[in-house]
């Protein structure tokens, strides 16, 4: 999507046609800012320091970060020492684990002079298909988008978000942005609201800053005020990303989701999660067994932003001596979920659901709820 | 309550016997700072800038502004134009007119003379009461911690809070701590999950900082985390204030409360709202028809907090040319409410519930949702 006037993706290669370039998304929304990758240390760094944030693009930078490893050193002991490393950065996103499995055994078969080349080619192809995934994602949700404008002529339709799950996030268009800016491309009066999304801010920073980018009409509220606003009827349709969705529909996303989820179910507003097929785990049913990232109590305490003179300024803003504790994402039950919208269609949570439009994992581990529960 | 050793209360009259002293609330958690009042105009700036907030507080701080008006003229325009002044200031909680009209009553019949040393009084009086009220909401709230206790030995009870409704927002003890400190002076062992409570960090800045002085353990969690704690089963019960609660049991609290008690409901953690008889506005039925203040977009778009090397400092959050909107309360409906702790007792949150504490009131008004609703 475009900064300024300049299209951009999120990651690409440089010029010398083997670093790779990413967007410091801790820098934003103050600075504008790339930063160049040459090795795997690096990529891992960026990862779990969050300059790179979002499943799919945690996943890309992943799949470039095992290309850098493996221009290095195509030996099978550093490919599988530069997965590990880059594995441990995150926990909770799958696309990570996803993106590295298809890399390594993409690689694994091959004579060590032929791995690099090919690494490079599949990480290239990881983010070509991103791209790929979630122009379908919009394309597939801006049927809902439009349904609600037809159901409430002479006034925008109101999305609420949370967290970044933008073409930032993304390589491009990004997840549940993708049928927000395909609407707005349109013609389709919108307007979002962008949850705050403490403690990192990714919403106000990110969000608010990528549809400002774009000229999408927003609105920034922090994260206890989604539910007022639901409760107001100023919420047509709730639209959030996922960092991992199970094969039975349980949603793992930023901390906070289920908390929009409940209220939307509360008031009777839709609720729908973009879930491009990298991001379901087949192996996985029940939600509550997936690992939540605790991150450092210091991403509460304190807060970073610019001063009025432009400088970076880092501020405290919990009481001295108070312990932190910080979750980085819940839960959101399949039950409380509208839909699924996926690359292939919108599918009801359920594994019933997904598995009609990916019949091709119909081996998946089954469970109790397989299938059980139909969305509201 | 203690600060360092000493004891304070949250208002006082100073030393020169007429003008009164609060806390600047603004400056903590990182300085400890009096503000002297000495007239109505400094009052009621204390409270619409939020030196003071807090239901009772607001109500104790109106009435010595009243009384520091009527000092300086205490004809009947110039009571009139204090009282105007003062209930401009914040529009939600009901404290505020509940006060100015007991101080505005109290010395209507009498002679200009005598008003002044009546109004000190009656200011006075409204601040005791307020203490001996949640003292006595502390007694009738540790019971509810007692029993969660006495059903889970060998490990604290987990207690989740929004916002501050401590002592820094009444005159002393606090309504939702009130429980708290009784339970934790009683030797209960306890662990409060303190909401940050954006976008002025209440819970971070005050109730954290209270608890950390009273020596109540306690961990500070963004707003967002309190669903994740519930399903993770890691809540015994919410405890929270009220700036007006309805004849019916209707909430109206700090922004985000409604999430904390639809995510409650959903998760079968019990819901309960420390709600002194003047918070009570017996003239309304439905939460909805109560105003909600709509703050200043500021207040979200910058932090303010201390730096490494002790200034006080104020950061940009949002990316620039993001609007922001700032609703500062919500309404959690009675239906999600789990009772009620006044000062009488632990009533259900529906009007029968109420009319059983405060059978003086049975002529308020009615409407449909009177008694219809038992507590879940």
């Amino acid at each position: 999507m475009k900064v300024e006037t300049v299209p951009y993706r999120s990651i690409w290669l440089d010029d010398d046609g083997w670093s790779v370039r990413i967007i410091d998304q801790t820098a934003l929304p103050h600075a504008f800012r790339t930063v160049r990758l040459t090795g795997v240390e690096e990529a891992a760094r960026a990862i779990a320091d969050m300059r790179v944030r979002g499943a799919p693009l945690i996943g890309a930078t992943a799949a470039y970060g095992l290309a850098l490893a493996i221009r290095r050193d195509p030996g099978d002991d550093a490919i599988e020492d530069a997965r590990a490393r880059l594995l441990a950065t995150r926990p909770t996103a799958i696309n990570l684990r996803w993106a590295l499995d298809r890399v390594a055994g993409m690689v694994a078969p091959l004579l060590s002079a032929e791995r690099a080349d090919v690494a490079y080619r599949e990480a290239g192809r990881i983010a070509d298909e991103d791209v790929e995934r979630n122009r379908r994602i919009g394309e597939h949700g801006v049927a809902l988008i439009r349904a609600a404008a037809e159901r409430n002529p002479g006034r925008p339709v109101r999305i609420l978000t949370h967290c970044n799950a933008g073409w930032l996030a993304a390589v491009d268009w990004g997840t549940a942005t993708a049928p927000i800016y395909r609407a707005h491309d349109e013609g389709i009066e919108l307007h979002v609201w962008v949850d705050e999304t403490r403690p990192r801010n990714q919403g106000a920073s990110l969000t608010a800053w990528e549809l400002g980018h774009h000229g999408v009409p927003h609105t920034v509220v922090v994260d206890s005020a989604g539910g007022h606003l639901m409760q107001q009827g100023q919420v047509d349709l709730c639209l959030v990303g996922t960092d991992r969705t199970t094969a039975a529909g349980d949603v793992v996303n930023k901390i906070g989701t289920y908390l929009k989820a409940v209220a939307a179910r509360d008031t009777g507003v839709p609720f729908y999660v973009a879930a491009p097929s990298p991001s379901i785990d087949w192996s996985v049913v029940d939600g509550a067994s997936v690992p939540i990232e605790e991150r450092a109590a210091d991403e509460v305490a304190f807060v970073t932003g610019s001063t009025a003179d432009g400088r970076t300024e880092t501020v405290r803003v919990v009481a001295h001596g108070s312990p932190v504790a910080n979750p980085a994402f819940d839960v959101t039950p399949a039950r409380l979920v509208t839909g699924l919208i996926t690359e292939r269609g919108i599918a009801s949570a359920t594994a019933a659901g997904l598995l009609g439009l990916f019949p091709e994992r119909g081996t998946v581990a089954g469970g109790p709820r397989a299938g059980a529960e139909a969305p509201g």
